[in-house]
């Protein structure tokens, strides 16, 4: 129940090659993602609500460190608890600790049967609190995802043959995946009924077979490319995530909507938001400074209102460069000293992935011989 | 859906104290243990089959670093990937990279319902066998555990009243607990029957109500203590644990029991199977150097097993002082010293818990100067 694999590979490969055994490695980030990359920035996707995010799943990593020596973190068992878990700190250090060459995988058991559920609401706070309440009832959904309606809107007008087939609600919409036996999702799908009615569900599909299960949950899955498919020539997608305690996400959405409304431009929210977690994507043209200007501080804001709310302004992209400044707000500057000191201990030279997560320092040559 | 706590907390204490949320940590490690020992051993249990283990529930850490500072790891999304993971470099440290002072853990919403199977078995093999069957069903059970022929008996002669009502197989014997709604555990208790049939069942209980299922269960619970109340006044039990890919477990038993045997002393062996961990446990006359050596000898080369089938020395007890060696042939030189120059850029003068995870440097003074 576990699989060896180089970072080259890709997910989706993967989980087409071992399909046949039963098992499936239950991340489902973007179809593009390979091993590498899940394993650095520490992905997620529409699964994590029920299956956990990439740390979750690595078993262990070999890794090639900046003195050259190659280490291996782990041994094969899914439970572990020898000395420091490398695993973890590799799992999300985007390179800057080593370089990953392979990585063993824990797998999960493909459920027996799926479905899907599309509810749309009045109001994103209603969406919101029957998630919550969908979250609190235990029922072991699948996945949870919120688009609000202007994405809907889009889904509407431009998604593909099959996702047209549905007369989609423009309104703020949950969507449910259901996962485990036929006869448990029946009992799920009476309990989710139940869980949604008291906050006055306006359209609501359950998928009464497998095509129509396809259809729906294809909406969710073409929200990304509709997006990019409508995009003016030149224009840029800036597209960024949070996430925040579960309690607060109705009203970060909320505020972060009326904030990105005011630009002018095309913004939409897309959320996992069974881990309280959600993107905002806004269109502009990288040629207009002023533009350019005002979607950063639209994005700065959102950062600053999740920490606010306790939140963290990655969710599950990283920090990479962009966020370096925001990651010393939410930490604060000694829990940021001890990562750069452990890096310090172990790139002296600081040749792994300069730059991200944390500046350089100042001197780095300097530093490297203190 | 998440609780602060601090490290003197004793995880019973706290489950109930939650009890009326719905909500619960969903660790299950001795019924003594505290939030701060579980933290730094990565402690699991019996419950970490369907739930994981400690990392897999703390969300971030407050610690005090060996220079004085203090650190929060993290915040309060469930969510994160905000820099390096340092919540789960501190889970399993042993407190050996600073003093954790605050603990924020997820908390899981409590099953609808649960229930209790006990299935005995003509062989270990048998057992093992089924035990991978129910593991690669996908049957989402809340727990699934393996106690020896010695352990049987133990129970039998010894347990309480309540465990004693049951007329226990005296056999290699699989406990599992199930967990989700009343109809949902209905289909898995059918499935499990139909799993377990080719493997030759000799005794089968299925719970009926809430006091069989409470009977059933406290067989398990009491493993520990029917032993240590027949345990001889002045010996000690030696009690360790090891893991290993599931695919091996009933062969690392199965030897591990045969050499055991030979030592003529009391040995039982008590598993976490659903994660492919196990304990074994010896009774011995600490006073008896040759019989402490026998059994050293035992342990030393049941560690060595494990490690040529790929496994750990440690599913969940930590390293301490006495895997010291064995970590090293676990994860080879060059890994433990890139865990040490962690210990030593964080930590130079070795002042936290020193000698645990591995040895002091011959001269520490001097390592802290250079």
């Amino acid at each position: 129940m576990d699989v060896v694999v180089q970072p080259g590979v890709n997910w989706v490969t993967l989980n087409k090659e071992i399909q046949s055994s039963g098992l499936f490695l239950p991340l489902d980030p973007s179809p593009t993602a390979f091993i590498g990359g899940m394993v650095s920035t520490n992905c997620s996707g529409t699964n994590a609500f029920r299956y956990g995010t990439m740390k979750d799943w690595v078993v262990s990593l070999t890794v090639v460190l900046a003195d050259g020596r190659i280490i291996k973190t782990r041994r094969r068992p899914r439970k572990n608890s020898a000395g420091y878990n490398l695993t973890s700190l590799f799992v999300g250090a985007e390179g800057t600790l080593g370089i990953v060459t392979e990585a063993t995988v824990k797998l999960a058991v493909a459920p027996a049967d799926t479905s899907v559920a599309v509810v749309s609401f009045g109001t994103i706070e209603e969406a919101a609190r029957a998630a919550t309440g969908l979250i609190r009832s235990g029922v072991p959904l699948g996945a949870l995802e919120f688009l609000d309606e202007v994405q809907m809107e889009v889904i509407n007008r431009h998604g593909s043959e099959a996702v047209r087939k549905t007369a989609w609600d423009e309104s703020p919409t949950l969507f449910l995946k259901f996962a485990g036996t036929t006869d448990g999702i029946k009992g799920d799908v009476a309990r989710v009924k139940e869980i949604v009615q008291p906050f006055k569900p306006r359209k609501v599909f359950f998928a009464r077979n497998k095509q129509e299960e396809a259809d729906l949950w294809a909406a969710r899955k073409e929200a990304l490319w509709t997006m990019t498919s409508i995009k003016p020539e030149g224009y840029s997608l800036w597209s960024t995530d949070v996430a925040v305690p579960i309690s607060r996400l109705a009203e970060i959405i909320t505020l972060s909507k009326q904030d990105s409304g005011k630009l002018g431009l095309f913004a939409s929210v897309i959320g996992h938001v069974g881990d309280g977690n959600f993107h905002q994507a806004v269109m502009y043209d990288p040629k207009n400074e002023e533009q350019r200007a005002s979607v950063a501080k639209c994005v700065h804001d959102m950062m600053g209102r999740a920490l606010e709310m306790e939140g963290t302004v990655s969710g599950e992209h990283a920090i990479g460069i962009g966020k370096k400044d925001c990651l010393v707000d939410e930490l604060g500057v000694d829990a940021i000293d001890f990562m750069r000191t452990l890096k310090q201990a172990v790139d002296p030279k600081w040749i792994m992935n300069p730059g991200k997560v944390f500046d350089l320092p100042s001197n780095s040559k300097a530093v490297a011989a203190s």
